[in-house]
């Protein structure tokens, strides 16, 4: 999720990602796999995710050095179906996991149209985003999702069964893509705590208080941990079944075993791709989504709301922060550079 | 969506679908089409979904007779692209033309582990889980969804856009399945209007009044048009490209050209299954979806909700209907009887 920063700190990509570099050799990456994570790192930050950028980064190397995450470990295929490879993440870093899986899936689309990678034993991935991103810029359609420890409750429940299981899906158009990369729980953890430390109220409920009432209250949703999930029975019935499939398709951990563990790791994840190239109307595709788009945005604004489609703001972020650096909280700054 | 019936009388599942049988008959379908719809929408109002079973029986048959829906169309595959195929439902039969995009989806799947079927100008597919069912029944993992026409505004407008484009997702579980198969508004039109009818508020926030305020007033909804997407950003981004997906995959009709016409045809659908028994877990599946949904089970109940799984209230109310009888709305009978 993105979050408004307030701080005047404002760091020049180029100096993150070396920093980033730097530290992740220090921590035994090899030099390729340092470079690859400090680009995701740094990309996810310019792009304005820093929840899992820039503010994730001191955490992930704490999982390098409690071994949680383990950098010398790759993934690998333990068995093929047809179109469908179910493959083993070692316990090896989050993101460059989900990035081979990204880029088999679309090497097995290339071919046979379509392509579906799972994978299990796998750590954190950051930003979802990430891989949509990747497969839509070279032409792909993409779903993704993962599960998570757990969160939420299901519907009608008051304690914690839940992922909040983000889900991608993303489309190439123009030379970007739109890319929604949404959590299963209305709002994260992060963003009820952030309300909390700015005295604001939710601007929608995000769940229930101790006494199962509907709230905008974010203190009150702390208490209870009673968080809400999108579309309440629906997002509690989404969850609970891209979790199923994550886990019948990796042969991974679901919910229930992942959140018997100390931290999250051994995450579960599904990697799906579909090659436009290769459909009777691939030529007429983009004119297909920009009739949508425009159409989308003909809306009539409620208010001054900017009538936005998912992915279009980080154009816009990535813009501002390639000129102005990425902006950065003081504090999270100097406990990356105490690494 | 399932809904209370209020009226005392019962009609016998075998009663049902013979006369349904009957009518379609009467209407030209041939014997092997009359009685596979007739099974359709008996099942469906079997399993409580009357909505898109006996409720919505008069108004296919109108469709029928005002040329909407084609009774003896078939649908032709237009294109190959590996484990993907693009066809075309002619405007044939909805719930016809689904089935056999799910049939060959599966027989895809069968082949090559996943398949994938997306079809372009068909008719209402009705009840989505029908296909659902049908896919995990027969040990396939099954993801599909349909556009439909517009019927909410995206976040941040005000006017209609998007379609609540239902996604169905299921599984085998024990003989029966697990399925969601929501759509992407948090309540229909249908539902405004039964609880306008009764004079109750929605139990959760449903949409905007005209003022712009978050109510759970049916009627103030009715009125602005501004119904709710589940998880307000969340389902309105996740319809965009559910429907985006549909469309390009099928190279047939978004949401946008579906609502340039007087009614809610050329739709347009994806089905996508998933061969669980070629998995290198195949045989340890059973056990790991028991566990899970033990544990869903083992939810503390806010207050005397019963925790259900999605699909869970289907195999009671089966049960309750085939033993009683299918609860029937007096007028609606009537009206099917007079066609």
């Amino acid at each position: 999720m993105a979050t408004t920063v307030t701080s005047g700190l404002r760091i020049p990509p180029s100096v993150m990602e070396s920093e980033f570099k730097r530290i992740l050799l220090k921590y035994d990456f090899t030099e390729d796999k340092a470079a690859t994570l400090a680009d995701i790192y740094t990309v996810n930050s310019l792009e304005g995710v820093y929840t899992h950028g820039v503010n994730r980064f001191s955490k992930f190397i704490k999982y390098v050095i409690d071994g949680y995450v383990k950098p010398h470990e790759e993934p690998v295929c333990i068995h093929r179906a047809g179109v469908l490879e179910q493959w083993n993440g070692r316990l090896g870093p989050g993101p460059l996991n989900a990035l081979v899986c990204t880029d088999r899936a679309i090497e097995i689309a290339g071919q046979q149209g379509m392509g579906c990678v799972a994978i299990a034993n796998t750590n954190h991935w950051m930003r979802g985003g990430t891989y949509g991103w990747r497969a839509a810029k070279q032409g792909y359609a993409f779903i993704g999702w993962t599960n998570t420890i757990k969160n939420m409750p299901v519907w009608g429940g008051i304690n914690s069964k839940l992922g909040n299981n983000p889900l991608v899906i993303a489309v190439p158009y123009q030379n970007e893509a739109i890319v929604l990369d949404m959590a299963m729980s209305q709002f994260s953890y992060g963003a009820l705590d952030l309300h909390v430390l700015r005295n604001q109220q939710l601007p929608v409920p995000g769940g229930y208080d101790k006494q199962g009432v509907l709230t905008t209250d974010p203190a009150s949703i702390r208490e209870s941990e009673r968080t809400l999930p999108i579309g309440y029975w629906k997002g509690s019935g989404l969850s609970l079944l891209l979790d199923i499939l994550a886990s019948v398709l990796s042969a991974g951990f679901p919910v229930l075993e992942v959140s018997k563990q100390n931290v999250e790791n051994n995450l579960s994840q599904v990697f799906i791709t579909i090659n436009l190239a290769r459909l009777k109307n691939a030529s007429t595709i983009p004119t297909l989504l920009q009739q949508i788009i425009d159409d989308y945005h003909r809306s009539i604004p409620d208010r001054d709301s900017k009538i936005l489609y998912p992915g279009e703001r980080v154009l816009r972020v990535r813009e501002e922060n390639a000129k102005n650096g990425i902006p950065v909280i003081q504090k999270v700054w100097d406990e990356i550079m105490a690494l």
